[in-house]
């Protein structure tokens, strides 16, 4: 029921919005694969395109498979800040945290403050309003026994921080993550629920997704 | 005040086998840096031998610094069957984990757990009881976002599990630490609870996982 | 014309052992992923096969995909022992070394030789004859700049060493395949040479394998 | 005596260059740990400032520990730009290769490249004279057995290439340090030739660097 009156007023926002202003709000999604496949059929970008209005809303798709935050910032100019974008989501962290085990390639958790602030210092410079996302999860299990469960907190809380000392909109999308598994993971699984890989998202993730995001730019377009 | 119940017990259980058998009791303490530091002056194998009468236990520790699972493995024969033990207390699990992201030379999962039954039917045979212990701690944050927390939890798991499976005495020490660093750790420190570096043990991790093993020990006498 | 002269010895000492002994000699050929995959249609254990009398020779295949020295050691009663081997053909080290890189689970290099000494132990005490092979190749470029040439090439002398100090056969694979691509790798590529896959044989590649392992048959029961 | 004749050319070179310009050349050491000792007494820069005549050069440490070429991108403008340097020498990769081991947090070669680039880039673009130089050590073995000499050499050529393909000048220090080696490192030892821990400069390493460091500043202001 709370959706429901949230979508109402949010489509009043809208609709305010759109009396006032002609050109709708850009919004570019910038991350990594999992971005770059919520673009597809089904993705959760492309269910925020059905889910908010056309003409009040432009979603631009900037996720490329293995990013880390230091690949955001090197290519930020061209991908995002050429777009001109209104508002930009960050979702960024899994590879920062995961590619440390794969690759030993990982980021430094104070390498990874310092490269965000440094993104979110230019996208600001270029009035951009900015949105954080924690990293949702490496693994669905709710008994904490996932291999990087501890790092993937740990960073989580470095952005929930850094989102709190910028005042920054934060998208918490590990916590709403784990809530949901805590529901409807009894067994304990590792993926299939929010996940197909204990990464990317399967149905239920992009729709979990596409909520979060909707009502945090419900909120932040107000 | 159970304590103290269950020392008068523990004092009688012994006070019995004193009575029947001549010889005191042999355990060997098997496992790594933790192990090795136990039998030091305020280690926990040092209180441990003032808290059991010396004529009913023998304790004899036999910690090498950096031993993962495969390493205790290796040096059974010399180190522990050798001396012809009543009991085995094994404890590790740490350097298996934390040696992935320091060396990259940690232990596979599904190895840790192999090596762990061929040890245990190994003692078995050698008609030594044998009991289990949980990796304590890399760590000692409560919010789950000490870097290894997601392995420690799992190999913790795995050891439960095996303990379960093959009717074996637990000493679930990670479960100890982590209910005692919830009420005594409010701050989410990540060492100076019950360890000095977020592995290795202060006078209060000593003193707990000596309380723990006694528990433990006074049990399997029984 | 060597290569004809020896096979002529060879097949001259097969010759005279046969007349000496009526059974052949069972060979086991102790390894991982490389040697499983010996056994298969034109793989180097069946290509030697084909290459030594089978009545004087009796060649088994013992490799499983992963293994390390320390798998080797912990299933080397069931896997080799227990088929009463007259010669053992030890070839390990590629997932010792690479798995560092891939999943944190390395062999530390002393760790590597005090198991490699355990296995040579215990396969002397049962009367086999011991062989080791250096592993030969992560990758084929000829310049010293495949990612783990350096582990290769110290886990490759600590293989010599412990064969010179114990006075054992060496088949020098690396050695061998180093001066392969010296020769036929003038491009620098990084498999496809000897390899499929940088560390897997392909056709050229159990041709040499095979081709060193007579030659060290044939000494070894001359 | 070539060294001489060189140096003769270059207080030539230098004599003319003092009398068309009254400013000195501002030079920008920027990279790492070992740069940032460089400054230190008897460091290579410090040394250098003894070598070059002070009217002529003015030498300036940009080195921070720990630093790998993602980290000079992000603090190039206010660490080199803001010096409006006419030189920058760039001597980077060594944490690159190292933290992959050690902390799970090295560059993935096709990263290095792309914020190399970025680098050159932006320094070219603010009229900066680049100088390129490759890493040029992590243990002094001479057998290719370094643990890290595989990727060191693989980063060094990532390196090279850059430099050939931008027709950038190239301080070749892992060159030199390896043919260094073969000749006053016969004993295969991995530190204490060049360097105090197989990576910073011990006195020799020192004056080499110094060295190939003034020949190419020689070569670069002629």
């Amino acid at each position: 029921m709370t959706t429901i009156i949230r979508s109402l007023l949010f489509l009043l926002t809208v609709g305010l919005l759109a009396m006032s202003a002609a050109k709708p709000t850009r919004v570019v999604f910038f991350g990594d694969s999992i971005t770059q496949a919520g673009v597809g059929p089904g993705g959760y970008i492309d269910r925020l395109k059905k889910m908010l209005p056309s003409d009040q809303f432009e979603l631009i798709g900037a996720g490329i498979g293995g990013n880390k935050i230091y690949d955001l910032f090197l290519r930020m100019d061209d991908d995002v800040l050429a777009k001109q974008p209104d508002v930009v989501i960050v979702w960024v962290g899994v590879n920062d945290v995961w590619h440390k085990a794969s690759f030993g390639t990982g980021t430094d958790p104070d390498k990874f403050v310092k490269f965000y602030e440094a993104l979110v210092k230019k996208l600001k410079a270029a009035n951009a309003r900015v949105m954080l996302c924690t990293p949702a999860a490496i693994g669905e299990k709710t008994d904490f026994s996932n291999q990087q469960d501890g790092d993937l907190n740990q960073y989580s809380q470095l952005i929930r921080d850094l989102a709190k000392r910028q005042n920054i909109p934060l998208i918490d999308l590990r916590k709403a993550f784990l809530e949901y598994n805590m529901k409807n993971n009894p067994e304990n699984k590792e993926k299939g629920i929010l996940t197909t890989d204990r990464v990317h998202l399967n149905e239920a993730g992009n729709i979990l997704v596409a909520e979060q995001m909707q009502k945090a730019l419900t909120e932040a377009v107000k």
